[in-house]
């Protein structure tokens, strides 16, 4: 097979990789978006994105791995060390960097398989680390579905990607408004539980084991009124230190593994 | 009431707290942190802390409030904006650094009010974000104690300061070695449940009711054998995603507070 090989950073792909890692406008009008790391495009591979092209510094990873990781219709790009530098994000990558097509990830995508689902809802998450460690936890929960509400991002954000270490791609996604979001929810007979610090009814109290959404907001605001006015229930982890405050992925991660325990983790 | 003033960055106060801030082993040679933040002052002398200096930016904080905030014999010094810029770490900074005196936090410190205690162990945690969270997380739950078996750093990293939101002053921390420390467990009657991810029993089937240290490793390697291999039972968090791999954070607060959860939060 004969390679392509890109040596200059000033190659026009080199330049659209750098724009799509940067911005999220450009990632939305190409339906593009980077992957890098090995696991990642596994992960994504895995999860039937389709890859365009993948990069790969040979000095870091060999042809035949990269070929190893991705099936079908792919091109293969070799790429200099100048060039690898310029795109790599971070010590992680492994020498491989891949162009993929992003998915669709709207409400009316949502079909589940049993009728008592589990779902993990963020309204308007913005840190990409907060959101990578949710993902991180919907995967290990193997919940059924992942909300974003009023999304602040879009999915692709590189530090999204990597702080989820690749959940990005093995979690089913979907995001919308919020209205549209309660309507469904409604729609489907699925409860409503609204995390929040003054709400009066203990987590522990609730039986998860119906239809479930646990929806949670950002640490600053906590979630608006509109999710909190109707909800199923508003509810609360008993805190009892000195401040009334938790990291929002560790509050999800108590919430939605209450919910697996209720289920005896089926 | 005459106060200092300085407007020199190389005023030896201001090269002492830059190095304090940088250095842990100037912090353990003399025994002094640095404080900033208004929330974190205040919790850390509610945990008396003995505060010594408390430099403050009018512009951004009055003399009047620098005083409510510390009690008794303290030394406060204005300085000027290019001083408070070169010294501030952050935006949540409120124009206020303070100088305080660090505690001990020894094993033999220990002393429990109850019969049954709740503690949190964590060997060698490497990144800041990651301890913060666990003390956030410990602070919530009003763990007895939260133990840190070799500690791969001190407690007053500016980091750990921050990214605990303050929770490094709330919480009954004390450290030592991993020997030492099961000593000090078996001694106690304490139960020890070390999380891993290869063990066979799941954590929700425990009974934490009972005098109960978890302990958790870092993301990266886990727990050392030498806490394995000395537990009372490995315990597990059923994953059943496509990534067998939890933020340490999360893991922690998933395991507190299903022991909360038995003891019904008392």
């Amino acid at each position: 097979m004969s390679l392509k090989l890109i040596t200059s950073t000033q190659n026009p792909l080199v330049k659209q990789i750098l724009v799509l890692k940067e911005k999220s406008r450009e990632r939305r009008k190409s339906g593009l978006f980077v992957i890098e790391g090995q696991r990642e495009l596994q992960l994504a591979v895995q999860a039937n994105y389709k890859v365009e092209k993948v990069l790969f510094y040979p000095e870091l990873i060999s042809e035949a791995s990269v070929n190893n990781l991705v099936d079908g219709n792919v091109e293969y790009i070799e790429i200099s060390k100048e060039v690898f530098q310029k795109l790599a994000h971070r010590d992680t990558t492994e020498g491989l960097i891949a162009l993929a097509q992003s998915k669709s990830h709207e409400l009316a995508n949502l079909d589940f398989s049993n009728d008592h689902p589990l779902i993990l809802i963020a309204e308007a998450p913005e840190k990409p680390g907060n959101i990578g460690a949710l993902l991180r936890t919907a995967d290990a929960a193997n919940v059924d579905a992942v909300i974003i509400a009023n999304p602040k991002s879009d999915l692709y954000n590189p530090n999204i990607i990597r702080s989820s270490v690749g959940c990005v791609f093995t979690n089913n996604i979907v995001m919308g408004s919020t209205e549209d979001i309660l309507n469904y929810l409604k729609d489907q007979n699925i409860n409503i539980y609204c995390a929040a610090l003054k709400a009066s009814e203990a987590y522990h109290k609730q039986d998860f084991k119906q239809a479930s959404a646990i929806v949670v907001g950002t640490e600053a605001t906590g979630l608006t009124e509109e999710w909190l006015n109707n909800s199923t229930k508003n509810i609360i982890i008993p805190m009892q230190g000195k401040i009334d405050s938790m990291n929002v992925s560790v509050a999800s991660g108590i919430l939605i593994f209450e919910a697996k325990r209720q289920r005896n983790f089926n």
